[in-house]
């Protein structure tokens, strides 16, 4: 099964390898353990996976229905000049990306209803390409008047706003999930008749272009179909589009392609463009070996997680560009952190722990998934965010769809495949990463073992891990979270107050389990046996968490921290306004559960202060008690003010100020 | 007397004028009347006046001998390679700068012995220059081994850190004053020989080398001697340093040598050298007539007073380079604002006063003086500030006297001449600039014109003018200052607030006098006789001032004025820590006059808040008595914390907290 590990990321492990014209390489030294192995029981992401299964992929079909995505491939089957070419350049990809997550459904819960409606709308796909292979419904339905961004022939503004390269990606990716999913090959001829026009047309020979994705993901797809058929072009291809970036007529930041990507050392520009591209460097070194593209994204991830990253995991800080801001430029009324970028570095962080097998990448994968990444979707799967600021002055609500539909259909092939992270295995050791009821099927020096994991992580910090088959010796690998560690993240750009470590312990059948971390992680290296039992227990103390400095935004606030989730206060939990908030300089911070609000969770609470000002313009003080729910669970009853910095010095205080004085209006005052 | 009107900017008009190679140029359409013409009989400046001739200049004297400034030239009689040369290169200067200020108090203050001991000095220099002129001791001492800025050959470093133009520029300043008080030549002969060696090795011809001063200052001094001797080579020799620069060795902004000087359009590097240059400048532009100097400081001028100036008129941010920071780069504790600064852009605000006769350059002027320019100066002419911050966190005072000694000798030279920018005179218009008790001779159609001013600005805003001779129709031109016509600065840089808009109002003999502004001045044009009375009234409410928003250090802030002054908090007249103020958002603003406090003043009492922290960590708010008193007053009782910008928006308060969290050291926290 080596061949497939790359494959196994979003994959089942499952999949039949096409007749293979070389030996594929073994592909990354950690092998993951592909989600229809694991079984989730569990009620936080149970309640997700629902959700996404019942609401989110069905109404992304819908909505690609109503907003005419599908209709756009009946008509480039049927071109016209009649045709007014609207919507985005990339909107054929919200049916590839929703058909890739109702793939990874089907597999896990089977549904002839919906196999067969994927069916039909396939049978429209088909029908829009074009003979050579060609697939880009924003040309191909008014050759003569294409979409505004397609350019007025195929591949001219390909660097730029077309996307044809970058549905060729999702079409691929798609294309393979449908294909491990059913068996059937409907989707995947398409997309590898697609791939060998693009492959044909692209690449360094005198007679093709030379161009590169304006917005990568090619580069991962074309991987993945390498593995899946065996066919080294569409590695090679992979290859040329990162290797020839920096080099051909775009070279701007914007697309990362202001410097050869080996050179690069600081995220920049688009940040869903860029972890994605950072993604495919470490696929396709994986494969390669090539340690000068390792190298260069080790460097871009030190820059991320040391000066580009919010406490939420969220990343690209400027709505101007979608893009990265400078460093320690985070931003919290105006954070961008969209909720596909989210997702992306969950791409790249867990391709860098199968390269490099350092519990560090998911400390930033569970902090990314349980604030910033679920944030972007309600808890009924119904509705969305793009961006997911870090406070809010109300006036902002998911919403059940956008014109740029990216984030939903992200998050329809995201959320189903979320079991796949669970754990990982390298020869004869397993890595147990993230903490949540299950039950799952691994592969040890290939006899079967079977683990159970039960706890109410992460509201509580106990998980018992069972051993239900495995009768053989090999290496128990369990992640000490980082938040446990100290370690907000794997930087210096947060750090907890210093007196609320928390412990952990960790059991086997009973006894204490002793022992150095090793790149994160505790190992228990036994003969295990059937019903041996791992208990795990993470001390869950509510924690306080200061930035940098250097991040202007968050001077003088605190954030507050419980387990992997980052806290905020919210309007309707507050009988004050939480802009006005001011901390306690030694909070006690009490947990309060609460099962009947929002599909259950923790509240913190503690006594606190609110600043007012009084009818005769004097500072007001008023003791409050504060409130504060998970931050994914804010913006769910409603528009209002949020904060997850809060202010703890009076100088990062906004005090909603009364009348005072009226100054002079030069046009550059921000009056209150 | 038209041709000595650039001279009598800082000089009396009664210098003798050699004997003329060509008719000079009448030079700057506006004539000041000159200092001598002018009598203080005020109590305000009156003060500083006798402190400056009994207690600054005479200590200057007597620091330039226990710190060998006077023994260098001494050294340089009879050089040997022995001589260790310290200090630095440009020592020299603070004779000369010294002789000038003693100068201008000789002419209103005749004193023997000290003529006599400025003789024994001027003997001591006279034979410290070399045969062919050059004068500098830093070189002269010890050829062989000068002083480390003096490069080793004469010249070689005079771009960077030699300062051998800037040692000539003082020279000639100093000369002329000397030559124009006493009569005496001893002094010119030297500069006027120094001149001529500067001026036949430094130029474009093939054997000369093409070099601009490092440090400006010669050229507004070979203006000066131009119009003294009427020898034409020295305005070619400053105007040749002028556009010369941008184009020789060095080419960096520390120096304003980054483009040249007719293109540049921003203040940048080092603040002295840069208002030197632009007076110069004008110097140069009122005689020649070229425009194009006049747009490139009229330019300069707009972003001085709308990005880069203090609300005490300060200059220069930085102590990085001494320098002009970036556009509302204007820190207050660290704001450097040089004394020297402070009085080179009053000399810049004059000369564009004289160019283009509109008060705005009063304006600035006027806030320059009350502010941040005798802040620079202990009010017993004592001691002296080199940076003029707009803060303190305490452990800041006035110094006797400083190793690089350019303030208190720039100081000792511009006190003296302070009498000479409150009147001017163009064609049959007179111009009042300033308010201050004097009684002044003017000379209008030629014929004499004798005015009286009785006031106690900057306390009370009445101010008497009587027309003690001149019977005769001229224009009486009154400033009405930017701060009753509610412009802080001639921008937006700083606003008031609107609903505090003070009135003036002027009579003449006792009829109120109705009348546009032009310019910023209320003409009253009739025939003047004997007794005529002016009385002109400043409604002076005290003031609060809002900064642009783009200044980060002062949002939320505000500062207190009234009449010309700008007021602190500071820590002898407050029982709580003034860096824990608030302001009330309405405060009422009581003037208190204490007329035995530090040779007499006004304060401004109001309500207000103090911040702190419980025991507990929670915030305590204390109402207090907040006393302020004029800014250029503070650091005159010890050392201690003070603040011009004072918070009324909690989050620009900085209450001092008591313990709190403790944060994990990762060397970044500013722990308090």
């Amino acid at each position: 099964m080596k061949k497939t590990f790359i494959l196994s990321l979003v994959l089942t492990a499952v999949g039949t390898v096409f007749a293979q014209k070389e030996p594929l390489h073994p592909g990354y030294p950690i092998d993951p353990v592909p989600f229809t192995s694991v079984k989730v029981t569990d009620h936080f992401w149970g309640q997700r996976l629902k959700t996404s299964r019942e609401v989110t992929i069905p109404l992304a079909f819908r909505k690609s229905e109503e907003t005419g995505r599908i209709k756009n491939f009946e008509k480039a089957a049927h071109p016209s000049e009649d045709y007014k070419v609207e919507g985005f350049s990339f909107d054929d990809t919200d049916i590839y990306k929703t058909i890739e997550g109702a793939s990874y459904s089907l597999q896990t819960y089977p549904d002839k209803r919906l196999e067969k409606y994927i069916d039909s709308i396939l049978a429209i796909v088909a029908t829009a390409q074009e003979p050579d292979g060609y697939l880009y419904t924003a040309r191909t339905m008014n050759p003569k008047h294409p979409h505004d961004w397609a350019g007025k022939e195929r591949w001219v503004a390909v660097e730029n706003l077309s996307h044809e390269f970058y549905n060729l990606g999702h079409m691929i990716e798609g294309a393979i999930a449908h294909y491990q999913a059913t068996g059937k090959r409907n989707f995947l001829d398409i997309a590898i008749k697609y791939a060998d026009c693009v492959c044909r047309a692209i690449g360094n020979a005198p007679e093709q272009k030379r161009l590169v994705p304006g917005h990568q993901i090619a580069e991962m797809a074309l991987v993945k179909l390498y593995l899946v058929t065996g066919d080294r072009k569409y590695l090679d291809q992979a290859k040329f589009f990162l290797d020839a970036r920096g080099y051909t007529g775009r070279k701007d930041a914007y697309s990362q392609a202001h410097k050869p990507v080996i050179e690069q050392d600081e995220a920049v520009g688009h940040a869903v463009r860029a972890v994605y591209m950072y993604s495919g460097m470490a696929d396709v070194a994986a494969i390669t070996g090539d340690s000068s593209y390792i190298k260069a994204i080790d460097r871009i991830w030190d820059n991320i997680v040391s000066k580009k990253m919010y406490i939420t995991g969220g990343i690209g800080a400027r709505h101007q560009g979608e893009a990265f801001g400078d460093n320690y430029e985070l931003p919290n009324l105006s954070a961008y952190c969209e909720t596909c970028a989210a997702i992306g570095s969950v791409y790249m962080n867990y391709r860098l722990f199968l390269l490099h097998g350092d519990a560090k990448y998911f400390d930033v994968l569970e902090r990314t998934l349980y604030n910033g990444l679920i944030s972007g979707v309600s808890l009924d799967g119904g509705s969305f965010f793009y961006p997911n600021p870090l406070a809010s002055d109300g006036g902002y609500s998911r919403k059940p769809w956008f014109g740029c539909a990216c984030c939903p259909s992200n998050i329809s092939r995201f959320i189903p495949s979320l079991p796949g992270y669970v754990y990982a295995v390298k020869d004869r050791q397993v890595y147990v990463n993230l903490f949540l009821s299950n039950r799952a099927e691994l592969k040890v020096n290939d006899k079967k073992v079977v683990l159970e994991q039960e706890t109410s992580y992460p509201w509580k910090g106990d998980i018992r891990l069972k051993v239900l088959q495995g009768n053989q010796p090999f290496g128990m690998n369990v992640r000490i979270p980082g938040w446990v560690r100290g370690s907000v993240l794997p930087s210096d750009l947060y750090a907890y107050a210093d007196h609320q470590q928390p412990a952990y312990r960790v059991m086997v059948n009973g006894q204490e389990v002793e022992g150095e971390l090793h790149n994160g992680y505790l190992t228990i290296d036994r003969k295990w046996k059937k019903n041996d039992v791992v208990e795990i227990h993470f001390d869950m103390l509510p924690r306080l968490v200061k930035a940098n400095e250097k991040v202007a935004a968050d001077r003088g606030r605190v954030a507050v921290e419980r387990g992997p989730v980052v806290y905020c206060a919210e309007w309707p939990d507050n009988d004050f306004n939480v802009h006005t908030l001011l901390m306690n300089r030694r909070p006690e911070l009490r947990v309060v559960e609460r099962p009947e609000l929002l599909y259950g969770l923790n509240q913190i609470v503690t006594d606190a202060q609110a600043l007012s000002y009084d009818k005769a313009g004097k500072l007001a003080v008023k003791d409050v008690k504060l409130t504060l729910i998970p931050y994914y669970a804010w913006a769910h009853r409603g528009e209002g003010d949020m904060e997850v910095w809060l202010p703890m010095e009076v100088n990062a205080t906004s005090a909603q100020p009364q009348k005072g004085v009226k100054w002079k209006d030069n046009g550059f005052f921000n009056n209150k």
